[in-house]
C-alpha cells in the first residue's frame, strides 16, 4: 500500500469496463436470467392491464424509471463477487444516467479513495492536469458525504474557473457517495460533456437512490467475500496440515480428505471424485482393502461410542503390495453441515521412524550384550 | 423429513411474524440505518426538486410505487441472513400491499414447500379445512410457475364452489412464484378478506416484481448460509483436531490456534484474547518463555526459507515449572487472508510416549542381558 497519497490523489485499481453482455455470459449467478424474467413480466403485465398502459401514456418518463431502477435493483444485487458487482455497477449507471464516463472509487484500509471500476476513462485521462476538477469533486463528496451535482460546470462558479471544465467542456457532473451504515464507503461518479445530455436535477434523485442500493449490494458483496477469504483459509489449513485428515460423517462418508491422507491411503483422488459423481458421496471404509475394513469400522465405531479419542500409535496397514506403520487417531465431531456428528481420523505415515527405532533398541541390546 | 405428505399439505416451519421494529433492532447490518437514509434523501431530494414534486401531483400513485419499491429493494437486500430477510421479505410484502395474510413457502429438498415465514396466520388456522384452498393455489403456483391473481375469489369461478372462499369471505388473493435462474424455489402468498382492500390488478405487477427482488436476495442469503456452514464447518475441524495447531504469518502473528495448541503450550485464550484488543495480533514466539523462544525461531525460519517441512520428533519442552516432550511438524503455508505467507505448526504432546518407549527400551536391555 502506497501510504503517502491522500484523498485528492486516486489511484487506478481496476481498468476499463467490461461491455455488459460479454459480462453477463460470464455471471456464474445468471443475471442475464434474472434481467431476462424481468423483462418478460414487464410485457406480459403491462400488455395484460389497461390501467399500467395509461400510466405509462400519461407519465412516460416515470414508468421508465420505476422499470429502469428495478432493473438496476435485479442487476446490482444478481452477484455476490465484488468485482462482478462493481463492473454492474458501473456499466448499469451510465446506461441509466446516460452518461458518458464513470468512476467508482472505494475508500481502502487507509481511508483513501482507489479506483475500482471505471467507464470510458482510461488510466491516462486520470493522471492528466484535465482530470483534477474531478479528482477535487470526488473527493469533496468522500469527505462530506454529500452528493455533489452541477448541470452546467461552466456556469457554476464553484467551478467555472477550473481549467479542466473550460478546456473538456465539462457541462454535467454527478458524483454521489455510497453509505453503509451513515459511514462513507466510497463515491460514484458520472460526466458529461455534451450539451444534449446534461443532467436534469431529477436525475439526481435516482442517481441517490442508486447509490444508496448499491451501497447496501457492495455491503453484501464485501461480507461475502470476507467470508470466502476466511473459508479459503481455513481449507487451506487443513489442506496444508503435515497430518493426513480425513472427516467422515455419522454413515461414514467423507466429507473432507486432504492430500496428506490420498497418500497415505494411496487413494486416488479421481476414483473418490468419480465416486463422488455417481453416488454423490464415498464412504471412507468402503475405499480400503477388504481385509483392513472390519478393523477401521472398529476403531471408528470405539471413537463414536465412547466420544473419546481413540488413537493406535503403531498401526500395520498392509494392502498386500504397500507396507506402511501409522499412527492413527481418531476423534469425535459433532454437528457436520449435514447436521449429524462424525469423527476426524488424523493419520501420520511413521514407517521410517519405527526403522529407526528398531536400529534404537538393537543398538542397546548390543550394548547391554557387552556390557555382560 | 416427513417424505409422506405433497405439495399440497403444507407444513409449518417458522410460525407468526416479529414486528418489524423489534426485528430492524436485532438486525445486525442496520437495515434501518438504511431506509432511515433513504427517507431522508426522498425528503431532501422532493423538497430541493420541483420537477419530482409536480410529477407526484400528477401521477401520486406510481410516485409511490417507486418510492416502495426502491425502499423494499433496499431492506430485503439490507441482511444477507437468511431468516432476517424471510421476515423481512414477509413484513414488507404485507406492508407494501396491504394485505391481511401472508405467507412465504420455500420448496425443500425433497421439493415440497415448508412453511418459512407467516403474517397473521398461525399453525392451526393453516391445518383447517378453511385453508384448503389456500393451499392448492400455493402448490399450483409453485408446479406451474405462474402467478395466481383473483380480485374477487368469490366471483371466479374457479375457485367460488370450494368452501374456503365462501365461508371466510376471501375476497382477494395473490400468489407469485420466486424463481432463481428460471427455476421455482418457492412461493409468496397473501390475502385479504375485506372487500375495501380488495388486490388490484396492477398490484400484481409490483407484486411480481417484488417477487422477482425477493428471489434474488433469497438467492444471495442463501448462498451466504451455505458458505457460512462450510466456514463454521472448518473451523470446527482445525478446532477438534488430536493434534495442536498454530498458524502464523510472516511477521510471526497467530492467524489461528486451536485448542490443543492452547493446552499443550500452557497458553491462556484470555491472555491471547487481550492482546488481541490491545495490540490486534498475538506474536507467537514472545508466548514462550524467553529461553525457548530464539530455538523456536530458528526451526519456523528453517520451514520458511527451505520451504519444505521442518520436523522434530522429540523435542524437549521445559518452562521451568512444566516438561514436555513434543513432537513438531512445521509446514509452510502460502496465500494467508493478510496476502502474505506463514507456516503452520503441528504439535503431538508424547511426553508419556517417550516414558513407555523407555521401559521398552529397558526391558529389552534386561531381556539381553539374560540372554547371555
Amino acid at each position: 500500500m502506497d501510504h503517502t497519497k491522500s484523498h485528492r490523489s486516486p489511484k487506478f485499481g481496476n481498468s476499463g469496463s467490461i461491455p455488459i453482455d460479454k459480462k453477463y455470459q460470464e455471471d456464474p449467478e445468471g443475471s442475464i436470467d434474472v434481467l431476462a424474467d424481468l423483462e418478460a413480466t414487464l410485457d406480459e403485465v403491462a400488455k395484460a392491464n389497461p390501467r399500467i398502459e395509461n400510466e405509462d401514456s400519461q407519465s412516460p418518463r416515470n414508468n421508465t424509471d420505476l422499470k429502469s431502477i428495478l432493473e438496476a435493483s435485479l442487476a446490482i444485487n444478481s452477484s455476490l463477487v465484488l468485482d462482478d458487482v462493481l463492473q454492474i455497477v458501473m456499466t448499469r449507471a451510465v446506461e441509466f444516467m446516460q452518461a458518458e464516463r464513470g468512476l467508482i472509487m472505494l475508500l481502502d484500509e487507509n481511508e483513501e479513495l482507489q479506483i475500482r471500476s471505471a467507464y470510458n476513462l482510461c488510466k491516462e485521462e486520470m493522471m492528466e492536469e484535465n482530470f483534477r476538477i474531478s479528482s477535487s469533486i470526488t473527493s469533496e463528496v468522500a469527505s462530506t458525504g454529500k452528493s455533489v451535482y452541477t448541470s452546467d460546470a461552466l456556469s457554476d462558479e464553484r467551478f467555472a474557473q477550473q481549467r479542466s471544465v473550460v478546456e473538456l467542456h465539462l457541462r454535467s457532473i454527478m458524483c454521489v457517495p455510497l453509505k453503509v451504515k451513515g459511514k462513507v464507503i466510497g463515491v460514484i461518479y458520472l460526466d458529461n460533456s455534451s450539451e444534449t445530455r446534461m443532467f436534469l436535477k431529477s436525475d439526481l434523485f435516482l442517481f441517490e437512490l442508486y447509490g444508496q442500493m448499491v451501497s447496501n449490494a457492495l455491503h453484501n458483496a464485501e461480507l461475502y467475500q470476507s467470508l470466502l477469504n476466511m473459508h479459503q483459509y481455513n481449507e487451506k489449513v487443513i489442506e496444508t496440515s503435515p497430518f493426513g485428515t480425513i472427516v467422515i460423517d455419522s454413515e461414514g462418508y467423507i466429507t473432507t480428505i486432504n492430500s496428506g491422507a490420498l497418500e497415505i491411503f494411496d487413494f486416488n483422488k479421481d476414483n473418490l471424485n468419480r465416486l463422488n459423481e455417481e453416488e454423490r458421496r464415498s464412504c471412507f471404509v468402503d475405499q480400503l482393502i477388504e481385509s483392513e475394513q472390519a478393523q477401521w469400522q472398529h476403531m471408528i465405531n470405539s471413537a463414536i461410542t465412547s466420544q473419546e479419542e481413540f488413537s493406535d500409535s503403531r498401526y500395520f496397514h498392509n494392502t498386500g503390495y504397500l507396507e506402511k506403520v501409522l499412527s492413527i487417531k481418531i476423534v469425535p465431531i459433532s454437528n457436520l453441515p449435514n447436521g449429524g456428528d462424525g469423527v476426524i481420523i488424523a493419520v501420520e505415515d511413521i514407517t521410517e521412524k519405527v526403522l529407526m527405532e528398531k536400529y534404537v533398541i538393537l543398538s542397546e541390546k548390543l550394548v547391554a550384550k557387552g556390557e555382560m
